[in-house]
């Protein structure tokens, strides 16, 4: 009962990596909104599988179908159900890995957990879930650029050792696009690409961390106490395959600073709007958002699935070695970038309902 | 409607800081459980302001009433609702504060989006509100320790940029509350004191992070997809004031590993129980724990409130300074330890009953 | 943990009958609405035992006091927490029936399915438990007819075999209030009266209907599917103590008429409103207000804790008999009104916030 | 944001009736459970439009694809999506009915509350939503026949005047559905389907009620307070299309019986078992099943659509007339009868998780 998230807008995706389908249910989806397939489809296709030298090479069109909540092009207020068939699935390609748990995979965990997993790829521990995520957070975000005029940008940081500097004012993500590793710092970007490269060819993979940011955030999103706006956020990041760290604003590097340098000065511009000169929150304040830009940062791991040998075991205990064959990423992170946009929008989109229904009217 | 957390074992906290009382309502907890007021009691006392020259001078005996679910010293199942009195409440050391915004505090937020906050103090923002946590997370505590000996244990890991070494293996509850600080380093913990109470000296603050482990969790426990142990565990932990990060197990470090060296390898000890030789993973795999001791850090800013004077605006917007009179933490870490094992405690039992529930027999 | 309910307007309701004390945190409430204890008192003591010899002796002044959420008279947003201590408990008065199972009486169930139950009295299954509901639908019933002009108004529709006959459009609450019965008929009244007072001598007990209008409200609240207006009323009565049967306008008598009988012709005023010319919808359709007035119908059956001697069992399964001693109502009715009526504003202003999401500005 | 219902297992319909599909996804059904198309279908096909000649004659085979959370035929314990195509989806039947509001059908008040709404048939608020809670619900009843020996017959009791007898200890499916009208006294079912017929032929329509028994159910489920399990069944039935009352137990006729007649004498067999003499709590004592057949009865309107014709406005207000064109049912209840055995099914099974939950070992 947890492959749903959301009060208001809420969304519950299915699907096994190598089942039928994998897919979305999105229910309070505000009505009279634009969607069309295409804008969906468009989200899609830069989190789909083979779309660059540097992802697995599992062919996905990953067509989406939309098969509830539209009619004539608008939602109507109804359940939006959005669904991708698997195409490219190919159970047999993980003959030896049913036989031996990969290391730091799921696998494990699921069969103790349930008593049973699915045979073939991660099934729901595969990143091939987030495609409901996805399609969800597309939406979520044409509704909040459209009503509230909301950027959400999230761009590849730091690969292995690899870091870059990008202005979070100011990065948009067409420069985001510009390479295939989705950093948009262009130096760095060619030493990423080459360092996932070289680390493919040695059967090995590389983590990093992604930033991101939302800009025109209205002040007053996130609910106090247990639903902070930070919190919400954390739950999305860290529920992402893969992810190690979530930071906001200032993050781990602000804990090291005095209170009197941390903190954020409140000024006054001549309109009388209130904003900060140094933005360490990070758009957040008590759980709610002040109106400046809402920053964080996560943490990936390495991927998990290697085609080196490693040791392992079997089920039943007995030692063994692993040299995974299926069709991986080396490193996740150029992919990860639109997932992590889906999910702070599907986020901010749920947060923004309820702070609207304190209107009363 | 964000005081609430958890789907089974569901905890409610109220109050504000200077209002009337703190406390909270626990809906869910398993029956038949011996628990005393003394128990509760003994986890606020380690919460409470005042208890050395390290923390706030506020005078609270954070004294708790149970006033219902609780009979004979059992639980019932009901609701338990515990509540502490707030005794030491001076809403006039928040005068000239009201007219101002603190800087990086959430009054300006929390006005934005109610239109009205409580006058004096933090309210609902004020680190008081944890006493409900606390006396909450007592309870599950006692209860995954009775059922499954499960050793919940935090400690201040690092105040500025003083750092320490501690074995999570094995540090114990008494080795952190040997010193006023929480870190069972000693040669550390001297550095610490002098740095938080030189800091104190200078009106200014100090942020850090936390360290925690939870051993002996059995396999299986955590939600896949929206409600992983690990998500959970950082929205809890980002749902506490003045959190900037989350990391589980290997955390930002491991994100520059390569995935040869990251990869926890399975082993299977003579009686053919299957655990890994390292734990990058922080005992948590897909969501679900592995067995392992679930390993997480968490950032702490340096605390907003300082009595330096400086610069901010009015709620009209005109620009004014501060100088905080109130009685204020200069480091919150060492307080924020038995509320990082609080929060822990919950969300563990609230997986614990769920993964109890798939047991269909 | 299913002493909560709502979604944005959420209570949680907490104690047992003979414990400490019983009361309600509310979260979600809307802020800077004027809320006073007196206004939460003058509810709770519509509801209060010992209001009449109609009613149980029990002397409870159960005086409310309001310990967060409220500051100068005003809501903060934040939860609200209301507690009455319980003054007459009386242990002693349940002697006999901790060895023996009430007849119809949720000892042996709580008992059953928490392998523990309070001692005295009915624990949560008491009727005390409406405390917290009442406490909880005075606040919302007070922001309801302040924004809307929402009127509720319910009565006892019949005793036994007594029936009234009423107008659900033009009913008030001091008409229902003018006899001990809350029965606005007054030729009724007075049967019903004489049938309680009868019935009680005979140490035995009558159930009836009660019958309940809003009317005022707006086009447009309820949430289709799973959380109909009419489903989320109904759900909310059959949670009260001894309620057997749940009627939305035309209620079960419409079952037997044709649709061409039964159908709500609309018709539009001359300002273009829309309206219909009879109501046996009840003014919701597909679960969603039409704007005419609510009306639904609620069985109670005849209290189950009477004085007369009943054959039954104990706990080891000997028989045995009972008559009860504590002090109780013959018929639950008259008190039922208050809750009745609580309980809609509660749901009412809970479907009317999530409306209210939906207007995007 | 109310298309989904359950804590534990957690269902999510989707789909307008002449749109792309409908379905559900079941989230949280036990792992492990053997699960095949055909018994998803079988269920389906019971409540199919055109299985009989009382029933519309709208053409829908209703074939159902399970394409997520089951693999060999076993439940994997992750999200179950099931869905069915429209086919025989006829846009243009409709065409007068979008210039005027149907009397007492939904279609008034989707335009008001989202401004928009399906411009075909009744979209979310037909009876074709239900085929995902049919699906659902045929899931679950197998789990709790297989593991509780649980049965849950539903049947029609009553067709506009015309009544029936029948012993809710011993009815059986078989019985029911022998007759097309679902009626298991075969005298009365005769004088139903004449009374169908011949309305029909008047271009009107007749409503009733629906019994319905879950035997074998254990002691101990439902959760007290707000979700009673006759507060849960009860927000089921009336989240229905067409429902008018619900009653549990003696229900409405319950509340005219005095305590002394209509308390339920505890008894113990041999064995020691505790069970009741009467049952006129229908199995439920403060809203925990207490071992006894649970019992319910639920009443349905007269169909609003009718062929005669009918006064109405437009939407901006001006006086016509509509006679329906469409293909509708003259009487609900047949159809009705596994719709509601499938919600019985789905909310006694999420009761039992939620109290399995509870034995913490």
């Amino acid at each position: 009962m947890s492959s749903s998230r959301g009060t208001l807008f809420r969304i519950t995706t299915f699907g096994e990596s190598h089942g039928g389908a994998v897919g979305v249910v999105v229910d309070g989806c505000p009505p009279r909104f634009p969607i069309t397939a295409s804008l969906i489809q468009e989200a899609l296709d830069r989190r789909r599988p083979g779309q660059s030298r540097l992802t697995t090479q599992r062919r996905e069109t990953d067509t989406v179908e939309i098969l509830s909540g539209v009619e004539d092009g608008l939602t109507l207020g109804t359940p939006i159900m959005m669904v991708v068939r698997n195409e490219d699935a190919r159970p047999n390609d993980y003959g030896n890995m049913q036989e031996a748990y990969r290391p730091s995979h799921a696998e494990f965990t699921y069969e103790q957990k349930y008593g049973i997993r699915a045979k073939s790829g991660g099934g729901r521990s595969s990143a091939r879930e987030t495609v409901g995520r996805v399609a969800a957070g597309a939406l979520a975000e044409a509704i909040l650029r459209e009503k509230f005029g909301i950027e959400i940008v999230a761009w590849v940081d730091r690969v292995g050792t690899v870091e870059s500097v990008v202005d979070p004012e100011t990065v948009t993500r067409e420069e985001v696009d510009a390479t295939d590793v989705r950093c948009p710092d262009p130096g760095a970007a060619a030493k990423m690409i080459e360092a996932i490269e070289s680390i493919r060819r040695e059967g090995d993979s590389l983590g990093g961390t992604i930033r991101a940011v939302a800009r025109n955030v209205p002040v007053g999103w996130g609910e106090p106490i247990f639903d902070k706006l930070e919190a919400t956020l954390a739950k999305a990041m860290m529920s992402l395959p893969a992810t190690k760290s979530f930071e906001v604003g200032s993050g781990l590097a602000g804990t090291l600073m005095r209170g009197s340098e941390h903190n954020d000065i409140f000024v006054a511009d001549d309109a009388g709007r209130i904003t900060t000169e140094t933005n360490h929150s990070g758009g957040i304040q008590g759980g709610i958002s002040n109106g400046m830009p809402i920053l964080l940062r996560v943490g990936f791991k390495p991927t998990a699935t290697i085609s080196q040998e490693q040791a392992t075991v079997t089920p039943s205990g007995e030692s063994t070695t692993l040299a995974a064959k299926g069709r991986h990423d080396p490193c996740v992170l150029p992919r990860a970038v639109p997932i992590v946009e889906a999910e702070i929008a599907s986020c901010l989109l749920d947060c923004c309902l309820i702070q609207q229904s304190r209107n009363l009217t």
